[in-house]
């Protein structure tokens, strides 16, 4: 019923993730509205996302340079990594501004049941640039999750004995979150990391 | 923060209606993980859009063509015409697969508050189709609100004479619907429009 231009342009949005039908037709509808120069501007920076961005050779951040800006930046402390599971994670915590130190991205987390085990993951690249540049802690903050749990556990078990210093970021209840709406294993580990006032 | 071309496609997607810097954010870098085949594609279905899609020299519908599918049909019936807003507002007509007639867009409703006029909108297209095609009804399927009735009298008044039928969508409670939630005018209208059983 649409031309097949919409009809491929509705087909491209229902790939993007929490895009269905409806939605992917709005948006395809919206573009009719854009001017030339905009349509362009948007199938331009697609492509650029094709051919520009890479891995981080270091830490597996999202990057159009061999080594990302973080990894590069020499005013941070490379003593201190924080572990998290996607390069999106990062700017979660760039954004609160707190932290001065890496990061290693994982690119996922162990899961025998989907078949993703330790090799599957960024963890000897990890293991690898601990002893090289002798970080002193890592930060675990991957999602507290059996997957995020057993990840966790492996890196732990790995690093036994190296000398460096894990731990993981608390598991609680979110600031302005009513207690009624905490699931009761979130209960049981904001419980468990009481903490004296 | 973001490489720059995250950051161009981030601004891409936040052009689109509904979608807001998280989203934005969400969608970019699910586009990380395509394959660079459906990411030529996707840029391609773009400019596609930009170079492909135009109006319908008859009824203003999106087209590939001069004359859309729906006007180039012999099978329809061109003595009625559907008049309505928006080229995406065929679809869901269709869909419904109840209507064997012709279609009609405005491309717009007069609002005098925004400066739009009837010259502003394809009326005059619709008056000359009238005439050219003997159409027999005008079924104005226009949205409940100022505007949709402003255009509609206009219309009604303008077509005054005229041997042409012009009729409206009923307007009432959408089926599934609690009483409760329907605004006052809706329910006048629903009451107005009631019907024997």
């Amino acid at each position: 019923m649409y031309p097949n231009s919409i009809k491929n342009i509705i087909d491209c949005f229902k790939d993007l993730p929490g895009i269905g039908e409806k939605t992917a037709e709005r948006l395809a509808f919206s573009l009719i509205n854009f001017s030339k120069e905009k349509l362009t501007s948007f199938s331009e920076a697609i492509i650029s996302v094709r051919d520009k961005i890479t891995n981080c050779e270091i830490c597996g951040n999202i990057t159009e340079d061999k080594v990302c800006s973080i990894c590069n930046d020499k005013e941070r402390n490379n003593k201190i990594v924080f572990v998290v599971e996607k390069a999106k994670d990062i700017s979660l915590f760039e954004k609160i501004n707190a932290y001065n130190g890496k990061y290693h991205v994982l690119g996922g987390l162990i899961s025998p049941l989907e078949g993703i085990g330790p090799d599957d993951i960024n963890i000897n690249s990890l293991i690898s640039r601990i002893k090289r540049d002798n970080v002193e802690e890592i930060i675990l903050t991957l999602k507290p999750s059996i997957e995020g749990e057993t990840t966790m556990q492996y890196i732990k078990k790995i690093l036994e004995n190296k000398n460096v210093k894990i731990t993981k970021i608390a598991t609680g209840i979110p600031i302005g979150t009513d207690i009624e709406y905490i699931d009761p294993m979130t209960l049981e580990f904001a419980l468990e990391g009481r903490k004296d006032i």
